[in-house]
């Protein structure tokens, strides 16, 4: 049954066990090389080896899990700058339903072939939030399909939570957890997380400089809005409703940062770490360095969201 | 002490012991889609992950910490196309010793940037066999140094057997283990590490064509020599007489590979693994997918010798 509240502990731990058979137990790596050049001890949790290469495949398995069969016989549907599509289409094909994906034309063409793999359905919009919400309200009434919102949804935030519930059961006593934050789906979960399962960790979140309305929020108390433009491009989104409050209430810091210094930071990961991380996943070590005095000599937990890049247009960054 | 005789079960377990304190264990990766498209359920040894990035800390660290310390107190030295060089600079700066590493000319960037962060003293070369020989010498000569083989010493293929070591202990029932040969210190000590510790396990080898040595020895039964031109540039050394003997024994199959299977299963491994091999340590998976065959349906262990590449260099592969 999908919740429609905010998620508890029982609730997390439930949704844990429903996701489980579904999702990879991603590895936690760490880096000599990049403990001594950050100046504090870093445990990454890989989520770019997670199913479809996201942590994204959390949320989605667990929302499309959560409905009852009848609710879902006519399919689900979302829009998504790519791997929340990705994950739904993957969900729906694991209980065997439809799933109808709006994307913007400028989705990287590996998301897009992820989506496609998995049987989903793909409508292309413009690519602003008013074209996608329009496009899905169509789709939606169409079908009858159940649209499954990418972060403002309690049960895709329960399912987030999972990401560092799993963190915090392999690596005791962190002094902090750092992730990105774009409509905070992810960001609220891990907050969450942090507070039913490891409450003496701090939360802080990174955020492209770009597309920094939770930065602003956290000042005003208020949901803000903001240019939405940076490489980091699964952080455009706004705070939603839901996910404003929880992170309001629970994150410590939101540590901004420039699309140069996403870069460096995703470079030093690919060279270093020899992983590949999208522009996105490096934001909070990028968030990190920058800010080296809040973290040094730390315990400091990194969820590193996903690995789906395009090599063709990312490979020109490093030339 | 240093090994003077093929290395047994026992010298093989020893070596783990004494090397373990300075090496990664590296993760066992395992990925549905990569699984489906090669028709076989592939576990993936990540020595990309070890320390330097590469499965050779393993032989240079054994080779360094068996030297007793009268032997070593002049330092050591090596030549090497990278990865070797640098685990040799590492290993040194552990037990406090100097190192001297002769290198080609055409060596990529982060390799010598490695070997540099470990203190190591870099010679440049010509980019030949006898050039580098020569200045070896020269080296040595000078500067009273011991020199340690990339491969064509036991120390190091002892060394070079724990990467298998660990596979079989985290995997059980493999009906295959392939890796890639160049001068066969992988090799050999893998097909030690099968023999004793797995011996229902068979080992196959992965050669790109343009440095065919091994897949030639294996069917004159003498070593042989090659053109030595191929992307994948950890392997273009011919088999020594230490390694040969070993791999004619105890390897079943030298698969051979085109620069371009080479660079499209390295494609496949960064896409869909979300993780950084260089071109030799695709090449055991090019290897699979093009002979797939005899691995249909079969549990096929895998060593993912490295990930030290050029983003420069490689990038424009990708575009």
């Amino acid at each position: 049954m999908s919740l429609n509240s905010l998620p508890t502990k029982q609730h997390i731990i439930q949704t844990h066990e429903r996701i489980v058979p579904y999702i990879n137990r991603t590895p936690v790596l760490t880096s000599a090389s990049i403990n001594q050049l950050a100046g504090c001890e870093i445990y990454f949790k890989c989520e770019n080896f997670q199913k479809i290469g996201a942590f994204k495949a959390r949320g989605a398995t667990n929302a499309v899990l959560s409905l009852e069969e009848n609710q879902r016989s006519n399919g689900v549907a979302t829009h998504s700058s790519g791997n929340h599509g990705q994950a739904v289409a993957r969900a729906a094909k694991l209980v065997g339903v439809k799933s109808y994906i709006v994307m913007p034309q400028t989705v990287s063409t590996v998301k897009k072939k992820g989506v496609e793999a998995n049987e989903g359905i793909i409508f292309l919009c413009e690519p602003t939030a008013e074209a996608r919400e329009k496009k899905l309200k169509e789709v939606v009434d169409q079908t009858g399909a159940i649209p499954i919102h990418p972060f403002n949804n309690y049960d895709v935030i329960a399912g987030q939570a999972t990401a560092a519930k799993e963190l915090f059961e392999e690596v005791r006593n962190l002094n902090f957890i750092v992730a990105p934050v774009g409509g905070g789906g992810l960001m609220s979960g891990i907050s969450l997380a942090a507070k039913y399962f490891s409450p003496e960790t701090e939360v802080i979140a990174g955020e492209p400089e770009g597309a920094d309305d939770a930065a602003r929020a956290m000042q005003s108390g208020k949901r803000e809005v903001s240019q939405g433009k940076s490489i980091a491009d699964g952080l455009l989104t706004l705070l939603g409703d839901m996910t404003f409050p929880i992170i309001y209430e629970n994150v410590k810091e939101v540590i901004t940062v420039s699309d140069n210094e996403i870069i460096s930071a995703m470079r030093l990961m690919w060279e270093r770490m020899k992983i590949i991380v999208e522009p996105s996943a490096a934001v909070p070590f990028a968030a990190v360095l920058k800010r080296k005095e809040i973290f040094s000599g730390k315990r400091v937990g990194i969820i590193i969201t996903g690995g789906n890049v395009d090599l063709e247009k990312l490979s020109k960054l490093f030339t």
